[in-house]
């Protein structure tokens, strides 16, 4: 039986850890596979200390022998001669970033007849269209289950397998780094730039953590799953998205009085011809198991007609974590030889106004602490025909200044909370002291 | 294209609702399957009422034209005509139950060249060997995602999904009347007998439902999972099945007393060369996510040697939620052409003696109320070089006759415990009112 051939092309963290799985397990995988599967070729940058930290042969490496360095030329050079070895079937994008010569490497494997399994969601979110365009065009296929929450098989979850569903809803713990950060200003009552600290110091946070904390990260997994739920080609900035690093001690402290954790929830929901979505933290109340997801946890719950509610929960980053994802990808397209994004008949969904999007809120105000100020909001919102849900009490401490309390209402939408806060401070201006927050609550 | 054409055997409950899911998604199950997707026949002993029921056209329904009911040899007849007719790719079994004839009827639908698609638990616990082999000698699949939990998509998440790791061992809540009778008991305290009746009263448990509360049913879902994840071709009787009759009020308070809850636990562990393996109710601390398990969910969680761990969380029953999982692998299989079992290169495991199972355990006595009797059985278990992590007080109410306490040890094994119990009693016979309860502890 022909050998089904592989090439990994940046060997890095998720790289080392796909051939380290790779070598390890090449017979259960073969026979997962129904064909022998063989490693035969890794392109890294720096050859010898990627095999010395990945216990991978350095003769699997490409490039001049004992080579410790390769120039652009050379592994430009190198790239060409992978592309063009008829005998490898499949190449495992690990570079990582958007760069128009990694894109072009990219759909010219895919060209060149070979299948494409990669991890790498920004390019996914900026160029899936694209990518995905080339595979149908030359019959191959393009795995990404690595792209989203690492090693949960969220892709095929629903791709392959949650397919006598009408999934209409999903809600997701999908950046691991902003949900270990959250835990432990919930646990610990730290602040946002405390609990930041600890976890660039555990190593769950990198030096520059602004991809996790801004929610941008987040936002390019839910602009894939948005094609493979709704085949929705939307691009950043379709939908909004916020991070974490607004939310406060006194916010995590609020969300405990009523029940909940706060937690950056990646959300769409179809209604009608179209799908609410944004990124943002939101309050989750405690019953929801999305509330139960501590520390760098990740977990994705999909809401289905038939199947009422699916919840799969596992480690969305680490070495072999997202390199078993990559692995099995291969082991996928090397049984069943495709791995395509699933057709959508004519649905034609749009992505709506996330202001209009009908839930609980919780509206966090700070304000002057003078009598008056619970009336002025509270019938502020009940004009605008919102039910309130509870009120809390003023959260700040008796001697500073000022009054930090929260109103929980029943299902309205954004746009309704943004009027009532409009009329309020028309009435009293100078009683806001703040910009009152508003978060939407997961029941 | 040549349509895939699909009849169902069966339509009560399970295939009723798979027919109701393949009729109303006819356009997005086809565009998913890449090939048009065609519910061409049903039969069943009482088409008329099945037809009303499941609000489908009474025409699909095989036998004489208004027929209220089929004899059997209407059956008999229908049966063989369904099996000759070329143009059906694929039969869907949901009559359910272990009669030879159904297994013939299964056979002869694999050796006629069509796929399988059955939610038969138990038969396929008793003869998934016989069935593998029919289809593998004619080149067709077997799909059975329905038969273990439902909707969750454990058996695609193994065997299509997570293909990529070394899956080690599984912790499953897997029949969720069970796990509805336990919450019940948990939540209100309640007697086994009283939260039974409720079940029943609700509707989640038969009115004969030996085979939830004896764990038989959970135990052919392992026995189903034995197969999948480590080749093992077991049978009822080769690993220790208990059900939930034997818990008490007093067993979940205890359970309570040290953080965790009574689940009832299908549970595998591979080790050396073998795999231990049990379903029996487990205390489930706090902070495993299967302890947040309530009602009739069912979850699984999976400890992979790559990914970790991932939990399956979702409906187990139902007749959507089946349906469900009964339409994805019909559309599993007309797009990929299979859905066997993978190969298991010659790992040959065997089933070990649970006494041997190292794990944290509680055991629970029930003893005459004299001094000395924490120090006889403390005493006894020191002996066994068993390390004791917790002694409770007497939870019987002070005017009732002896005194019910419970230990909690470090890990080791039962066979240690049972050595431990059986000097104790030899140095006290009178002082054990009942045989303790040894209860494997879950973190």
């Amino acid at each position: 039986m022909k050998t089904f051939n592989i090439a990994i092309l940046g060997c890095g963290t998720v790289g080392g850890g796909t051939a380290h799985i790779l070598l390890k397990q090449e017979r259960t995988l073969s026979a997962r596979a129904g064909v022998p599967l063989a490693l035969v070729k890794i392109l890294d940058k720096f050859p010898e200390s990627a095999a010395k930290r990945h216990a991978i042969p350095r003769t699997l490496f490409a490039g001049p022998e004992n080579a410790a360095e390769l120039s652009a030329d050379e592994l430009a050079a190198e790239t060409k001669k992978i592309l063009a070895d008829p005998s490898i079937d499949l190449v495992v994008e690990t570079v990582g970033g958007t760069a128009d010569s990694l894109l072009e490497t990219m759909t010219a494997a895919l060209a060149a007849g070979k299948h494409l399994v990669t991890a790498n969601k920004a390019m996914l979110a900026k160029h899936n269209a694209r990518l995905f365009e080339v595979a149908q065009a030359n019959g191959r296929a393009v795995g990404f289950e690595a792209a989203v929450c690492g090693a949960i098989p969220v892709i095929k979850g629903i791709n392959e397998c949650m397919t006598g569903d009408d999934i209409t809803a999903v809600s997701g713990i999908m950046n691991g780094t902003s949900n270990y950060i959250l835990s432990n200003m919930t646990k610990k009552g730290l602040s946002f730039a405390e609990a930041l600290k600890g976890a660039q110091a555990m190593g769950y946070a990198e030096a520059d953590p602004t991809l996790d904390i801004n929610g941008g990260d987040a936002g390019h997994k839910l602009l894939i799953l948005l094609k493979l739920l709704f085949g929705i080609n939307a691009t950043v900035g379709d939908f909004p998205v916020l991070g974490i690093d607004s939310v406060t001690a006194e916010d995590t402290a609020f969300a405990q009085e009523v029940g909940a954790v706060i937690k950056l929830i990646c959300h769409a929901k179809r209604e009608g011809d179209g799908v609410y979505a944004t990124v943002r933290p939101m309050l989750v109340r405690r019953g929801n198991i999305l509330s139960d997801i501590a520390g760098a946890t990740n977990a994705v719950a999909l809401t289905g007609a038939n199947s009422d509610g699916n919840v799969f929960i596992g480690q969305g980053a680490g070495r072999l974590e997202t390199g078993s994802a990559i692995v099995s990808d291969i082991v996928f397209i090397a049984r069943h030889g495709k791995a395509a994004l699933r057709d959508y008949p004519d649905q034609n969904l749009r992505i709506l106004d996330f202001d209009h999007r009908e839930m609980p809120y919780a509206v966090i105000f700070d304000t002057e602490d003078v009598p008056g100020i619970t009336g002025l909001v509270t019938s502020a919102i009940g004009d605008q025909a919102i039910n309130i849900d509870t009120v809390s009490h003023n959260l700040r401490a008796a001697d500073a200044p000022g009054a930090l309390f929260a109103i929980t209402t029943k299902p309205c939408t954004m746009a309704q909370i943004k009027r009532a806060v409009s009329a309020a401070k028309k009435t009293n201006p100078r009683a806001f002291l703040a910009e009152p927050k508003i978060i939407p609550i997961l029941h």
